[in-house]
């Protein structure tokens, strides 16, 4: 049999006495188990030409071949003293994105990312079965980002243009140009300071616009979504506990956190705090519910609201999904009639000037239609219960960091 | 038999004397033939419930369905004097730009983006049976904001950032992690100050970043890459046009500008114009060509160079697609030794303190690799016939052009 030469990057070298050394070499489909005659004299994690015998590694449970090394190539040395071994030992900080291009390495860094990405791609193929099209909308925008969301500036021919907060109000036109049915997977931008664990300035979300489609059709989509999410990327959960996701109202959300213990209980007309949506998942002993119904203030101006005789206040007709006390989909049916947009617009105290384009838009005829948004980036560290969503995003950006 | 109630979009309202009005009902999934037992007044274009009996449209060919109205409700009136009809009426033109929503309703305008959007997703699922994974880039950048291109600035938390122009430098990073074949969709900004109708701001690319893969990989990989777009998009290419694309090198354009009449011919050295694509293109009787070897001088520092001996001077590794005039694919095979890259980068008096994580990433040892980007918007227009890429951009974002 000829020799045979194979190239990847060497690593793990252990000398077995003086005449022996053992070490993997990672290919691009497959890792090899390398046997020297000697240690060899290479930096960690280098870049090589092997040449060799090979045969199949009869003694390994983890290598399907073995190359008996006769001559070994340096085609691009590691001069970096940053290992995978030594990252290994390091727990996960800020510290590590610096040397990402090694992290990266790690089996269990890669298992994570390929998981995300391969998900990403499946609940795209998801959407096309459902007939839904994936559209575009721009990064930069001008009058149509939204609300008090703090946004990040652009200098955009002199001119101030803000990274996208939400493409929503570009779907909604996507709608009106009688596009019932789309999708966009996308980086969204958010400036405000925030050091919590699930924040990004920068962070990817799928959002979903429906025509003709209201919102028991669309919890029942994203239950299939996050079945689907689930499924690709080994999720610790039990099937039933993603078959049939309870559905809870914000008041029920206040009876019961006025009913534990736990914690301060939600005041009737104040935003769901983390403990709250905690108590609610020990309550209903599931770590995913939807909470609807919530009070119509919340909601921004875009959101159709209806009057709740039992509360004796305005609500959404909305949706939100918390996995624990995370909230991973925020979604609702929109409005349709531009007079109570102008209602909704003036009880926010926002210039409908400021929306110009929205507003025709909305005088153009729209039929009834839903929307959500689907935190990519919290779903995925939670069905890989990551505790910090950097570790599903290689090159994150937060709060003054940047680099690379 | 009951009646059937159906909600969409009302257009083409034609009165057949007093007693009989034709229209077109525009549904989620399909449109009838609207019977009207006389003229409803209702504007057109305008969101309407219709009660009626549903029946096959014998006598039309375009309607597989009529309903014979019994009743007719309009949820959401057209109160803009803009309608599809009018917009048929006017050339393409940037006055559009601010009626999109209703420019996307022309039958016409809606074929041209579901097959643009449903091309992009046959090139994924073409890049997963190709065994390469999506990644993610950031689109905030700091110092990987490489090289003389003008940038769009960004404040990020008071420190200045910019909009990513490439992501190429971050592909090499995944490289150097080990994933050795990636690719990504995404959006990127260019700043400069270009009037013409084949740039945008902000435009959509397919990046491909590949290691143990050398050019006549790539070149072969783009040529199945544009097949695909160009049977989704139904371009008017015959076959053999795309089963073997032609390649010639810089000095082949050289040497054919030469010989040709048309135009001033192309000096060595500098750069290929729009007119020397096109004589080349007359001359191969071929609107797809390839050009390699450029001048390395033209490429950027992490691109991979050689001396050619018959030339006398250094080119690069790389290759271009042109289609006519319009260049659609840059790629090369990239600089894997730290040496050599920093020898590139003093060349192009570029500070190496400026890409001191890209360098980090070089030293830490990559494989050989190979580097391409596509123009999507670009190629999306060739295949199309169309003049000007904003043509397929619903939002687009060009200089001095922000809204919607």
């Amino acid at each position: 049999m000829p020799p045979t030469t194979l190239t990847g990057r060497l690593f793990q070298i252990r000398p077995m006495g003086k005449r022996l050394a053992f070490a993997v070499l990672r290919c691009l489909d497959q890792e090899y188990l390398c046997v020297f005659p000697g240690r060899p004299d290479i930096a960690e994690e280098s870049i090589v030409r092997i040449t060799g015998m090979l045969r199949p590694a009869e003694k390994s449970r983890k290598f399907a071949e073995e190359i008996h090394v006769d001559d070994v190539q340096v085609l691009a040395e590691n001069t970096s003293t940053t290992t995978m071994a030594r990252l290994r030992q390091l727990p996960y900080s800020r510290d590590i994105l610096s040397d990402q291009h090694v992290y990266m390495r790690l089996p269990e860094v890669r298992e994570r990312l390929l998981k995300k990405w391969t998900a990403i791609k499946a609940v795209r193929d998801l959407m096309e079965d459902e007939r839904y099209v994936e559209v575009q909308s721009p990064r930069i925008v001008g009058s149509m980002a939204d609300g008090p969301t703090m946004k990040f500036k652009v200098d955009f021919f002199g001119r101030e243009a803000y990274l996208s907060l939400s493409n929503l109000l570009f779907h909604t036109a996507f709608v009106a140009g009688d596009f019932s049915s789309v999708f966009e997977i996308s980086p969204l931008f958010r400036a405000d300071i925030n050091h919590s664990s699930q924040h990004l300035s920068e962070f990817l979300i799928l959002e979903v616009t429906a025509a003709h489609r209201g919102r028991d059709d669309m919890i029942a989509l994203s239950d299939r979504i996050v079945r689907r999410v689930c499924a690709h990327t080994d999720a610790p959960l039990p099937d039933e506990h993603l078959a049939d996701i309870p559905v809870v109202t914000y008041e029920d959300v206040v009876a019961i956190t006025t009913k534990s213990e736990d914690h301060a209980p939600l005041q009737r007309g104040d935003r769901i705090k983390p403990y709250h949506a905690r108590t609610v998942a020990r309550h209903l002993n599931r770590p995913l519910f939807w909470v609807v119904d919530m009070p119509a203030h919340h909601k921004a101006f875009f959101s159709s609201t209806r009057y709740d005789p039992l509360v004796g206040t305005e609500v959404a007709n909305d949706f939100r999904l918390y996995w624990d006390e995370v909230g991973i989909i925020d979604g609702g049916e929109r409005v349709t009639s531009p007079q109570r947009l102008l209602e909704r617009m003036a009880e926010q105290r926002l210039d409908p000037v400021r929306f110009d384009y929205y507003v025709k838009v909305v005088k153009s005829g729209l039929p009834p239609f839903t929307g959500l948004g689907l935190g990519i980036d919290r779903l995925m560290a939670k069905c890989m219960s990551l505790a910090n969503i950097r570790q599903v995003v290689p090159f994150p950006r937060f709060i003054d960091h940047l680099e690379p």
